[in-house]
């Protein structure tokens, strides 16, 4: 059995406390977070025998502890928490800042090289599963070319840009990649930039009385979000929003080509459709738990990322059993 | 640098020649070969360096040898020859036979192990890279379900069992998935037996005065092969075959798929196009052949498939590019 403990109770932390319950060989200990004391005044959070504890206490239960599965947020949280705790625990995290990871390895690889833990950051689906698809690309289809798409799926970062400007009540940001542009990397062209391989569509709620055509000329000029981008702006009623966009789908493509000397084009298409983000993510945060653990068990000490883990350590299964079944 | 030998040279053979010449890492030493005395006359064929050689004389040249790549067919040569060079060299193979995997691992480990070297069976893309997608989908969608569509695509096992009929000149066999029951999987339902998810296309070059009413009734009749199966039958002329029908191409889809409480699909899906088939192939058994070396100068014996190998092992560039590049 392995004793995980959640650390963070957002989105991520309750997606993670389900995939651990569908667990057969994980069990949850305990889930630290900054709202312990309120949390435990509301009985239907809890999880039958999982107690809500406060953060601090987290290094003082070493012993009972596998693998802290730190839910924070990559922003604030996971570059301050993951190198501290990999002293002490084997750590995984969805640290997804991709421009940070080279500096955040190094610290948890130095942390936990010195505590003598293995820990996993980086996991989830980009960086995670999309990276290994480029990485298969690299290897399987050499010389030829990767690209990546992002979406049709909620961006938080720009739906909470739009709801920061005034006169915006409730606001929506889809990413949708260009469908000729996906069609023109599967024949083999190049990629181009991310501006123009995307569209943006938003939906927003705007306060009565709010001059719309200046919202909107306003919204379009917003440098990096929104300027350069194909963007599509629909202005609708908060019954609307309620009722359509509620949900926090997201997902991609991943397109791999080489192009033969016949002018034959190779291609391998990854295309990830999810309803619910967190709920996937959560998935493969808990498959690289389980990975760190085993890896650890087996002796090996550092940082390590999903490029480096054999994927049999994601399944609770022998290796008979996978060959039998999957290969 | 790795010194590579390659054992068959057939369509494999020949495209793993290629990708080892764009391997940066890799040498390839010799071509053993039944064919060698007669290759040995057609210096057109020699790769600069590279001599033909009989396959008997390649337990001679222990020392010489990093990696053999077998390049033999599963059917009479891998079970027979891979286990057997085990005990001397590493090994690397595109064993496919599904069924008979279990037995080809367990003697192909017992003879690394006696010998204290590592081989890495089932490299190829099913088996091997579509192993590895449905293994990350049964880890990152538990409880979903996984289906496998192969095509559109040449099989040459069907072609060559239309060419064996009386009245046959030459014939073409394409496996094609079904188009319908692809989306219906897409929306989380369950795949139907192969038998129904997939159409054979037959594209036959007939004797004349053929009984083509007769031939196309025996056909339809074929068991395992064509009974049971929705089956187009074309007749054409040997031009038409020439012109539209000189290429292997060949690929499939492998489909992920979990429900959610509220009736949503998370969809995860690989999509692979190859107009060569054997050129793919040869590709991931030169990566593997790569990682095999790696795993065993780490001191790794015994027998390893696509499962167990860590991804960034396929690359030969440093933890640190990969991670910068692709995570």
């Amino acid at each position: 059995m392995i004793r995980a403990v959640i650390l963070g109770y957002g989105n991520l932390g309750k997606a993670v406390q389900q995939a651990l319950s569908a667990a057969p060989d994980m069990q949850l200990k305990a889930i630290y977070t900054r709202r312990a004391a309120q949390l435990r005044q509301q009985p239907e959070e809890h999880l039958p025998g999982v107690p809500f504890l406060e953060p601090q206490e987290l290094t003082a239960s070493g012993r009972e502890i596998d693998i802290v599965i730190n839910c924070g947020g990559s922003a604030q949280d996971l570059p301050r928490t993951t190198a501290v705790l990999s002293g002490h625990f084997c750590v995984a995290d969805s640290f997804d800042t991709h421009a940070a990871i080279a500096e955040h390895y190094a610290a948890v690889d130095t942390a936990a090289r010195a505590g003598s833990k293995l820990s996993v950051i980086s996991a989830g689906w980009d960086p995670g599963l999309f990276s290994l698809m480029r990485l298969f690309g690299n290897a399987f289809l050499p010389d030829g070319q990767t690209a990546t798409f992002w979406g049709p799926g909620v961006s938080q970062g720009h739906s909470e840009a739009l709801r920061r400007l005034p006169g915006v009540i409730d606001a929506r940001q889809y990413t949708i990649p260009k469908e000729n542009i996906l069609q023109d990397v599967r024949n083999g062209n190049t990629s181009p930039p991310v501006q123009l391989s995307h569209k943006r569509l938003c939906y927003i709620v705007a306060q009565p009385d709010t001059d719309l055509p200046f919202l909107e000329k306003t919204i379009r000029n917003i440098p990096n979000y929104f300027q350069d981008y194909e963007t599509e702006i629909h202005f609708i009623s908060q019954e609307e929003m309620t009722k359509q966009h509620g949900r926090l789908p997201h997902g991609g493509y991943v397109i791999c080509t080489q192009s033969g000397s016949d002018k034959d084009t190779q291609c391998m298409e990854l295309k990830l459709q999810l309803s619910s983000n967190p709920a996937f993510t959560a998935a493969v945060l808990v498959a690289c738990a389980r990975a760190a653990v085993r890896l650890y068990r087996c002796g090996e000490r550092g940082c390590r990322t999903m490029l480096d883990i054999p994927p049999a350590l994601y399944l609770p299964r022998d290796g008979g059993s996978l060959r039998a079944s999957l290969l």
